[in-house]
This record gives C-alpha cells, sequence and structure tokens, in this order.
C-alpha cells in the first residue's frame, strides 16, 4: 500500500530521469534532495519553513533516534511524523552507517553488530531485524535495508566479504518486514571495485525491492572514482525504481549524479556549513563570516528569490554569526536548504523542458 | 512629528489605564511588553514570527550595538529598522544601565563614563551627547535619556548624587536631540527613596519629555520595596505621558505594574528562561526540560492557542532541549513571548471591559 514510483521521462542526451514517488504521506517529484533531520529536527528548521521551500521528503538517522530518544518513546508519540510534527514523507536511514562511523568498539558477526553508544558507553545490539523493528516503530515512508558500507572502499577483500554479508542482511531485512505502509529499499555496496558493484546490484534485483540505493559513495573516495562508479552503477540499476545515492553531495555532486540516472540525494552539507558560517551562492559558496562582508548590504545570494535573500543581507548574517545569534543559523540554514531544493527543481524543469545539459553548462559557467 | 500619546481610559477601580502611543513607525496599543533584542535580534525569532504573535514594539540595547556591530555601520545600512528587517516601533535604551553594568573600569565623570569594553578592553567614553548621537544613527522610535541607575539602591548619599547627575545628564540629552523622528524619555530614578523618587520625577517633568520611564526597579530590591516605591511613583507622573517600567518583569509583576498604571515593560526574562529550557504556562512556570516531561505528549501550555502548544508536545521540546537542537529553543522562545505578549493583550481587554481586577484575581487563581 502506498508507494508507487512512476518514470515520467528520460533525457534525450543523459542519463537523467524525472519521476514521482507515491507514499502514505504524499507525493515525491524526483530527482530530489533530501534535508537531513538527524535527531527528529532538521537543524533550526520548523516542518512549517520546510515546506516554504518546497521540500518533499526529509531523512531522519535511525541510530540517533534510537539512542535518544528511544524509538519506544516516538512510537508511543504516535511515529516520527506525529512526534516532529511533519506529515509528509520520510526516509530513515538503516543506522548500519552510523554504527560503524559513530559508534565505540563494535563487532560485526554475522547476526548483527554489537556496539557502545558513542553517549554514554552503553551496551547495544543491532540486527536486521532489529533495524526494521525501529524503523517500523519510527514509522517511516522508506526504510533502508541493514548493511555495513565498509570504511575501507579500496580493499579489494575486505569489501567482497563485507558486501556478501550485506546481502544476506538485505534478505534478513526484508524477511523483518510485517506491514505494507513502509517501502523497504536495499543498498547497493562493493566500494570501488565494479564486479562487486554489479554482484551487490544482480543480488538486491533478485531479493527485489521497490528501490534501491548506492551507499559508499561519499565516504572518502576520491571524486573521479565517485563519479566512475556511479556510471557503471547507476545504469545497470532497474530503469523502473527509484534510484538513491545516500550522503551525497555538493551541487556539482547533485547534477553529475542526476546526469548518471540518480533520483535521490541527501547530505548533512547544507545545514552543517551553514552552521559554520557558509552558503552557497548562483557564483560558488562564500564564507560569509567573513570581515570581507562586513558592510556588504547586498542579499546573501543577489540572485536568490529565497525569504532571507528577499529580506537580510549579508553585512547583517555576518553580525549575527559573529554575536553568535541563533537567527544567524536560521537564516543561513535556510538559504542553504532553498539553494539544494531550488536546485533540484530547476533540473527538473531542465528535463521537462530537454535542456538538461544547457542548464548543466550554464549552471557550471557562473558557479565556481 | 510622529509620536502621540492618546490616553483612552482609566479603570475605576485601580490606576489601570489603556492608551495608544503613535509613533512613525506605527502604533503601540498600551499597556504593552516590550520584547528585548539586545544585539539587533529578539534572540532565535525572526521579525515575522515577532509580527504573528503580535509584537507591536521591541527594544534594542546602544551598548552592545554601540560595540558591535557599531553605530556608524547601522546608519550605514539605513537605521536599526532596516538592518534587522523590523518595520514597526522600536526603543532603544541610553546605554547607561549597560555601562554601568558590564562593562570594566568604568569612571564616572559629570561629563560622562569612561569605560572599558567587557568584550575586548578597549577604552570608550560615553556622554549623554554621545549616546543620543548613537541612538539617532540607530534611528530608534522612542529614545532614552543617558542616566545611571545606582548600584545600590538603598544607599541614600550615592543615590542623591547620582539623580543630580542623572537630571543634569537629561537636559544635556535633551538639548542634544535634533530630530523630530524620535522621541526622547526622561529616566525617573531616586533608589527606594521616595524624596528622591518625588525630586527625579518634578524635575524630570520640568526638563518635559513626551514620555517618562521608572528606571532601578528591577535590580535586586526586593519585591516589597519594588511595589512600594511603583505605587507612589508611578501616581505621581503625568497621567497623559507614558510610563514605562524598565527592564520589568514576571508575569506577576507586569500585572501589579499595570494596576499601578504602568503603560509599557520590558524585560529578557522570557527568552532567557526559554533557552534554559523554562516556560510560563496559565498554571505557572515549568521547566520542560527535566525528565517529569519525557513521555508527557501534552501541549507546552494545554490552555495557549500559540503555534508551538497546537503543534508540539511537552516530550518532542525536552527531547530537542536535551539534544541541543535549536528548534528547542525557538519553540519555547516563541511561546514565552507569544505568552507575554497575549497576557498584555488580556490585560488591554479586561481593562477595556471594565474587569481587570477580577481578571487579575483568576490570573492569581490558575497562575501558581
Amino acid at each position: 500500500m502506498g508507494f508507487k514510483f512512476d518514470l515520467l521521462k528520460v533525457d534525450t542526451d543523459t542519463e537523467a530521469r524525472r519521476g514521482k514517488i507515491k507514499t502514505a504521506h504524499g507525493e515525491i517529484n524526483t530527482p530530489i534532495f533530501m534535508p537531513v533531520g538527524t535527531q527528529a529536527t532538521v537543524k533550526a528548521m520548523t516542518p512549517d519553513e520546510l515546506k516554504e521551500i518546497q521540500t518533499e521528503i526529509i531523512l531522519a538517522n535511525t541510530y540517533h533516534l534510537y539512542l535518544r530518544p528511544g524509538h519506544d518513546l516516538i512510537k508511543k508519540a504516535g511515529g516520527l511524523h506525529q512526534f516532529m510534527n511533519w506529515d509528509k514523507p520520510i526516509l530513515t536511514d538503516s543506522g548500519g552507517f552510523q554504527v560503524f562511523s559513530l559508534s565505540d568498539l563494535r563487532e560485526i558477526k554475522e547476526e548483527g553488530v554489537y556496539f557502545q553508544s558513542h553517549i554514554d558507553g552503553s551496551r547495544h545490539f543491532i540486527s536486521p531485524e532489529k533495524s526494521i523493528e525501529i524503523q517500523n516503530a519510527l514509522g517511516s515512508d522508506i526504510v533502508m535495508a541493514f548493511d555495513e558500507c565498509p570504511p575501507e572502499p579500496n580493499n579489494y577483500n575486505y569489501v567482497k566479504k563485507s558486501l556478501e554479508r550485506t546481502i544476506r542482511w538485505a534478505e534478513r531485512s526484508k524477511e523483518a518486514m510485517d506491514n505494507n505502509k513502509q517501502s523497504l529499499f536495499g543498498i547497493i555496496q562493493g566500494g570501488v571495485f565494479r564486479d562487486l558493484r554489479e554482484k551487490s546490484i544482480q543480488k538486491m534485483v533478485e531479493i527485489n525491492f521497490p528501490g534501491y540505493a548506492i551507499g559508499g559513495l561519499s565516504v572518502g573516495e576520491a571524486k573521479k572514482d565517485m563519479l566512475k562508479t556511479l556510471d557503471y552503477t547507476a545504469r545497470q540499476m532497474p530503469s523502473d525504481k527509484p534510484r538513491y545515492l545516500m550522503g551525497v553531495g555538493t551541487p556539482q555532486d547533485l547534477i553529475e549524479g542526476v546526469m548518471r540516472g540518480i533520483d535521490m540525494f541527501d547530505c548533512v552539507m547544507p545545514t552543517r556549513i551553514a552552521r559554520h558560517g557558509s552558503i552557497y551562492t548562483s557564483e560558488g559558496r562564500i564564507t560569509i563570516r567573513n570581515a570581507t562582508y562586513k558592510d556588504d548590504f547586498k542579499a546573501p545570494d543577489p540572485n536568490c528569490n529565497c525569504q532571507v535573500c528577499q529580506n537580510y543581507s549579508r553585512a547583517y548574517i555576518r553580525h549575527l554569526l559573529k554575536r553568535k545569534e541563533i537567527l544567524g543559523i536560521r537564516l543561513t540554514t535556510y538559504h542553504n536548504l532553498y539553494f539544494f531544493i531550488n536546485l533540484m527543481q530547476r533540473i527538473r524543469d531542465s528535463i521537462d523542458n530537454n535542456n538538461f545539459l544547457s542548464f548543466r553548462e550554464k549552471f557550471y559557467q557562473r558557479y565556481l
């Protein structure tokens, strides 16, 4: 129930696609960027503001919400949508990535992962079944299969062994799903190795999921490796299912991902750099916190139509950031998310209008 | 130009008054509460949100804005309204209170105050003329005369000497005003001494200001001293001019102040305690950050109509505050300011409807 993907159009010059995902909490136009709401809040934003900038889906982190406030509490609140007052679609990750990147003393076994909380050292165990149980309690619309994102994508033997376990975990994740309100996506791993990526695709397609993600392509490998891997991976994934590139990326990454046939993206970058005083503009990223902008009364991005750029100057935002005023972070966050979401809207329009490649070229001419 | 005060009604049972102040940036209905925007931002709020909760005027701090970002920069931006995107009235304090409470190594002389910045130790001098110059550059609608708020309101000799200087400073402040877009209020000092308060009123009225403030009644003296002083001070102030009780106070203080004939209030309390995890409710102040509220899914104040109470639970807000999420502070701040502004609206309505005293009684029955 609920989930459906319609592939509306494929670009004539590239692999870029237009699509629409239907979920129990509404529709998502693809290609889409999903703001990250790690702890049941997209940092510094209200749900109303997310809607104001046309956010169609957000991501929440299973690992964080499992530890605090706990999935039982969120279930008691009526699920994550109710708890955080967001009635549009939510995607939850499996917790795997955070278990492997944040927790201490982890031990990976066939049954799952034993680890200590990075917060208080308490001992925990997450398995495919447990991850699904947590995501069920959260009530997200899109649920991710429990996987390992290998720490060294260039270590063939490790990646191979890890991938085989991830495939078995994907089967167990699917078996553990006991409702049809949520949709489970499988995750393609395989590091930078073509044979492993291809094996991963083949096995995940055999298990059969309503959508597939590409994992392990935003964790330190060189950009050209990412694009190369993406090239052959995306095009072998089923064309009638959404393709989600996890944890990516910069504005350029989004454009390059779309060109290679990706439908969904998420990244903490726009919200994170906002808190550190940087913003995206049509001419590239700037650190608005710098002294250069002290008496610059222009809009943050003079070519942007967002509420922040209509109402506030660089000088004012710099003042707020220097004074550690919350409003400073609110304004940079709002603008950066608008920039990403609006970029995806313009990408979708360009595919609709058969001029994606020329949009891409014009974007790069300006964006340094 | 611009400034006008209409006394619309005086309560039959008490000194409570209804009035309307007209300024170049719009009207203010009194009695009014003014949220504090120390550094050109009411902490954690946007101007739009302030309007949503019916804020009619805000206060900004001359001392802070003089030091950073500097009044010259704000003048260059087109004034404080333009700089911070707030088109309704602004009141600026004189800087005196902060010079005396925050700065280091201050030396009070007849000509003004020499001090070192509490931030970087740089040396500064503020006089009545300088304070007016800064406030002129900021472009606030209501400007305060430069005064000393005596640190020990019970030390007769000090308070007397300080008061006489403050009277001379008030004369100089008035002489320094060189525009008619802004209105200058005089400040009544005199500690807890009736003869000094009366002398202060007499002298300030002789100088003749469009409005008068009562200073030095929120800085550590006992509450019964405050009310006693307020009793005889307020009623001797001109009835045809607005009366502003500076830096006050709690919900009870506002009600007691109104009952004694006060028209204007400001206080950092609602925004400050919000950042520390406390909120005002119709049944008193609660620390929503406490474990008690961990799985309390009720509205922050079940009797409140604000956007926060309509959409979020205590459990969710507690989770956000515990996780140091900005949204937590946004929600508690918004609610607390709504509580204060709505309280003043209800007070105004009760005066209009000739039932202020019964409103007061009902409020206290519930509010613990």
